[in-house]
């Protein structure tokens, strides 16, 4: 093991690589205070360069999770933001009227929120660096790269496996690459998505450390299978509670749904208990089989637990109307009789 | 209609007269202040006599839910409460580790907790009422009866119909009574418990407002069938949510399955993220068949939401193993990458 290269016999591999932050291919991305928050080492870095540097103003790129949950923890340090992305749309996969909730909790809290603007390069001024994008230029003192990842599946791919979508690397239920003394787990390798049944890339906490464990049970020889991922994921941005699970509309037709999609608004808690707050849910199903095919949920109180339910559902392949039968638990201080996961369900299949 | 009975000819008829409050046959339950909370009325009642009279304690008498929600409407203006029931056990449907965290938050409010106490008698004194119980006396100003509640099915037992549990109305899964003319719809009316495939009886919102529903419908020839419950339930006691879902251990070993129990202790929130506590989670599931059968949930926030999901797996008829793959959300604010549930659920295989 020296000069940058070893060699290593093995019985049974595990490539355990996870992902990378994607950097645009512009002029500037490497100049100090420009960072990525990956690991917990990138957020060491920005923790440090904060304490040096005074930032008034941190510029992030990208408009994912990360992003926004990284505007929480600016603007809690009182750091103007300023949020651009490329694309025109806030949040493609999310029904515009729930999008347009999130987009004004970040205005509320002074986040600007600049789309269509596609980045040109970074350059460094005597008071900082200056972020210059198509018809925008922003001052700031920190820029924050969060534009996605990629599966760091080069070596896989030297090695000549499969791959899968995203490049991510293709696995079976055992972990098992297309080589068969070779596991793959975590954020580098795919999984079945349990609503289409087709190979999915979505590199979340859960399956990567139930990939580890199914590989460290599978290379003992337990010959354990993981089920599929239904995309279950929430995060908070401020004061609001943002939920997914399954597909969006778009995702739907994609796969040859025929997606019938309900939004409806409802109540955090019972309306004659207080301090209530609206909740907003969209929920799609399809057409042809009934079948629950993704939900949405956007509120403040209560959002994020209440996307467990569908995202069960959907491993239990359940239409609408099995869905809309399930006993939902209420009580006053925590939604009204009819949750509003059934009340969806119910203006669902009005459309269906 | 006069002198107190009428007549009316049908073609379909509804019986609704839901369910009344248990009040024990002892002296002075007729006494001014002693009080039921079953309906909007009676919570008038008891505001207007608490306006009139100074009611510096309250006796309770049960444990249940209504008990418990009582007890903190009481606390919040600053009455002292004491619970009382002949049982010798505070909840027994729940594992005791979950039950005493309850009990300690009542205790925590300054709650008295008295169990194993028969009541005898109430009387009126001079300074107000005097709860007489086996060894225990307790003076007060005000009783709140919340021993459970009966179904009101009188008139449907003297109409001939067949009656279900706890002599509440049988109905079908189309909410006909054995009179083909006739429907029971809410707390009057019996239900299929989807983990046992028998007739229950568990008067809740939901399942009552569902049923009626379904009634309306069926009326006007529409034929819909509602699935049945699975005893989901929620209640908040001060700052403590506790939630259950299908069967504890003891309703498991009735219907002749074989229990499993684990008890596991998670947090409502990732360990890095500031505010979390600790969430109590008691899962069984059925060593013959795998299956999951109940859920109980004992914490200071996200309890009540998180028992959704468990309830959804009762009516898919998930085994446990098919639970603890299922895709939970996970976000530092929200839980741990592994959802209390999946750690409930994986404990619980290891013993099954």
């Amino acid at each position: 093991m020296r000069g940058g290269t070893f060699e290593f016999p093995y019985d049974k591999l595990l490539i355990a690589t996870g992902a990378a932050p994607h950097v645009p291919d512009v002029p500037g991305t490497d100049l100090p205070g420009v960072m990525v928050l990956k690991n917990l080492d990138d957020g060491r870095k920005m923790k440090q360069f904060l304490q040096e540097i005074p930032v008034r103003k941190t510029v992030i790129l990208g408009m994912g999770y990360i992003a926004m949950e990284m505007c929480e923890a600016m603007r809690a340090r009182e750091i103007e933001v300023d949020m651009v992305k490329p694309g025109p749309v806030f949040i493609p996969w999310m029904n515009p009227q729930l999008a347009s909730l999130v987009r004004k909790e970040l205005e509320a809290n002074q986040v600007g929120v600049h789309l269509g603007h596609l980045l040109h390069k970074i350059v460094k001024t005597e008071k900082g660096l200056k972020v210059i994008c198509e018809d925008l230029i922003l001052d700031c003192q920190m820029v924050l790269i969060a534009v996605g990842i990629r599966p760091c599946s080069e070596l896989a791919e030297k090695a000549g496996l499969i791959l899968g979508p995203s490049k991510s690397i293709a696995v079976d239920k055992k972990m098992l690459t297309s080589d068969e003394n070779i596991y793959a787990a975590g954020d580098c390798s795919d999984a079945y998505h349990v609503v289409t049944g087709q190979k999915t890339w979505i590199p979340l906490a859960l399956r990567a450390n139930r990939a580890g464990w199914a590989v460290a049970d599978n290379v003992l020889g337990a010959g354990i299978e993981v089920e599929g991922v239904a995309g279950t994921a929430v995060y908070k941005v401020f004061d609001l509670e943002v939920a997914r699970t399954g597909l969006s509309v778009e995702d739907a037709k994609k796969h040859s749904f025929e997606p019938s999609e309900a939004v409806i608004e409802s109540r955090t808690r019972a309306h004659t208990y207080p301090g209530g707050s609206p909740l907003f849910v969209e929920m799609v199903g399809d057409r042809k089989s009934g079948r629950l095919l993704g939900v949405h949920i956007v509120g403040k109180e209560g959002a994020a637990h209440r996307i467990n339910a569908p995202a069960v559902a959907l491993h239990a392949g359940m239409t609408v109307e099995e869905f809309s039968q399930t006993d939902l638990a209420y009580a006053p201080p925590f939604g009204p009789s009819w949750d509003p996961m059934l009340t969806a369900s119910n203006q669902l299949l009005k459309g269906m």
